[in-house]
């Protein structure tokens, strides 16, 4: 059931006309009423972040992270639209507020789509009595919640997590920037485990270090990237190992399901650096090979050519050294001392014609390790992205 | 004539069977008899760096920088092939040495084609006796010398320099980490300019980091770039700034030919950030936009879709204020204080069909400024790059 899961949590999504489609655009995950939930959240770091990333920061700071409600919009990212977008992101939360009968800055703003045009934010006032009256508890609540915030998603992404005494619920659309004009991840995650603000916070970011972070697709950062924990404590208090392990299974079911999602993507490939002298170092070594467009290339073409992983290993900017390297595409063996070894070439072929292939790099260089998700890059990719209308 | 315009200078290219299409595939340039050339270089900071690289350091170092040839072969980059690449490269070098008489260690190596596929120098072992025998001082011998390096490319690339009492001539490759499986850019210049070593690798240094590094496709660094200037010492000795001058210019025409010859590309994309707060700044900024694929995509699609620009600006991790951001598509602003403005729709479709469009970013905060060169992103890179059989 998603974010409707958790005790404590009522949702809705609406087509207000955001949208020139017609498709839904509008989505709202509240609180029940008169119940305040722990909100934490982690942003982009873009330098250009969007005005309802800056007004959801400002919010969660007065408010001392104490919320009641999250609007999201699809169809517009409320980007570069200077202090008109300041003004705008504030009446959606301003909507909101006013129809909960709650205060602005326990509302919080999320915008997704194009950057640079203004919002019209006419629909979304008009828009938002039907959507604070149309949020349910029940499964299609979510499920019309995760519908209006998707772009150039083909289908919604929820994950949900069942725990003792406790559950998660989670919606979520894009795949990093890949979405093309639309840009943007947004996820929304909803639980009634009773957390304190710091096991929250950490939970959160470490979940977030290990799915949505690493998850390369093409490398762009978006303006309005953003993950928000809402608890409402109606739960019991999971030990916060059991929380943290819990809600990173969540994340990385979201970030899978993006990148299976990802525009004009055939394939999910996950780059495994092993033997690598610390876990930053073996991360910085997959994240090169990851965001490489000729490796990339490669899984298009379904060819083990690892030669272009021991170039992009080697111009990582850190250490490392070919002669130590073995390669593995679905667990054959290609390179070993860094040079090209026999294989099994019917086995190989069978491995990359797969819809998800591991590729194993080992340094031997000492006992850190990482993986991080990509997709092949396809001309469909480039069909999606070359122009905005 | 290029490589053979400066006085002291020889030049051949053959097919000697390392393609097995047939076509040109080693190349020689080479000083007149007795008469050793200065010679510096910049090579690959790929750790996973090609046995010729390698070799071509060392006998550098060993022979002092007095060079009598370089040899180039395409269609193998000999790269990833462990011990036995080294002595091939090696072998290389040997050869010619032998047939010309010089040490070998007087012999520099360049290579370009597959990664981690071992390199047969039989057909150059056979081939060297025809490759010295027809090296020539003429434009003919410097034609062959530019077509036998070719990989990808679809048109030779020479650049000449004719000045008050030396000269510059030139052949080259590739454009970056572009050519698909065969990677790579390769360079020789021969100059009659009467250098010291300081002055010729403060020249070189200078103008490959203005040209070649100022040239973004993919972001690949290859595992065989390297750029050789021989001098002969024929001529006259020019002012340091002004030689500096010329080889700058003879290294931007190589530059540019690359972009323009680029695969799959379409358009030849200047990124020139202006008010930033010093050089290092402007050019930190520039190359993000550059090898932003979601940039280059919009280039594809003649779309001057200004969002993704300073969504690139806002992550490159540097200092950006995005209310100071004007942008220009050939010289129609379309953004300023970070917001869009109204401008001539029909001025900027005529701008944006051009083969070669200037994208002037204003950050407004210095001084600072630096042009990167970029292409379009599409889906013939891909074709191009998807196999490498």
């Amino acid at each position: 059931m998603s974010v409707t899961t958790p005790k404590g949590f009522r949702a809705n999504g609406i087509a207000s006309g955001i949208k020139a489609s017609g498709e839904m655009d509008l989505s709202l995950v509240a609180t029940n009423t008169d119940l305040p939930a722990l909100a934490v959240a982690t942003f982009t770091q873009n330098r250009s972040a969007a005005a309802p990333v800056r007004v959801s920061k400002s919010h969660l700071a007065s408010s001392n992270n104490l919320v009641n409600a999250v609007i999201l919009n699809s169809g517009n990212a409320n980007a570069a639209n200077g202090e008109k977008g300041m003004e705008d992101a504030k009446d959606m939360a301003r909507f909101v507020a006013a129809e909960l009968g709650v205060r602005e800055d326990t509302v919080l703003v999320c915008s997704t789509g194009l950057i640079g045009i203004p919002l019209d934010t006419t629909p979304i006032r008009l828009g938002v009595k039907d959507l604070v009256a149309g949020l349910s508890n029940d499964q299609d609540g979510a499920n019309r919640s995760a519908r209006a915030i998707m772009t150039t998603d083909t289908v919604p992404k929820t994950a949900t997590h069942l725990g003792m005494g406790f559950s998660i619920g989670s919606i979520a659309k894009g795949a990093a920037m890949i979405a093309p004009n639309m840009a943007t991840m947004l996820s929304v995650i909803t639980t009634d485990a009773k957390l304190t603000p710091e096991i929250a916070q950490s939970a959160l970011s470490q979940a977030v270090e290990v799915s949505f972070n690493r998850l390369v697709i093409d490398g762009c950062t978006s303006t309005n990237d953003t993950v928000i924990l809402l608890s409402s404590g109606l739960g019991v208090e999971p030990r916060p190992s059991v929380f943290a392990d819990a809600l990173e299974g969540v994340c990385r079911s979201l970030a899978d399901q993006m990148a299976m999602d990802a525009e004009g993507a055939h394939k999910l490939v996950r780059i495994r650096v092993v033997g690598a002298l610390n876990e930053e170092h073996a991360l910085t070594l997959a994240k090169k090979v990851a965001s490489s467009q000729l490796v990339q290339c490669s899984f298009y073409g379904s060819d083990p050519y690892w030669g272009r992983i021991a170039s992009e290993l080697g111009s990582a900017g850190v250490d490392f050294d070919l002669d130590r390297l073995s390669v593995s595409y679905g667990g054959v063996e290609v390179a070993r001392g860094g040079i090209s070894i026999e294989f099994d070439a019917k086995a190989l072929e069978q491995k990359m014609a797969k819809r998800e292939i591991v590729v194993d790099c080992d340094l031997a260089l000492g006992a850190g390790s990482a993986t991080v998700t990509t997709t092949d890059l396809s001309p469909e990719y480039i069909a999606e992205n070359m122009r905005t209308s």
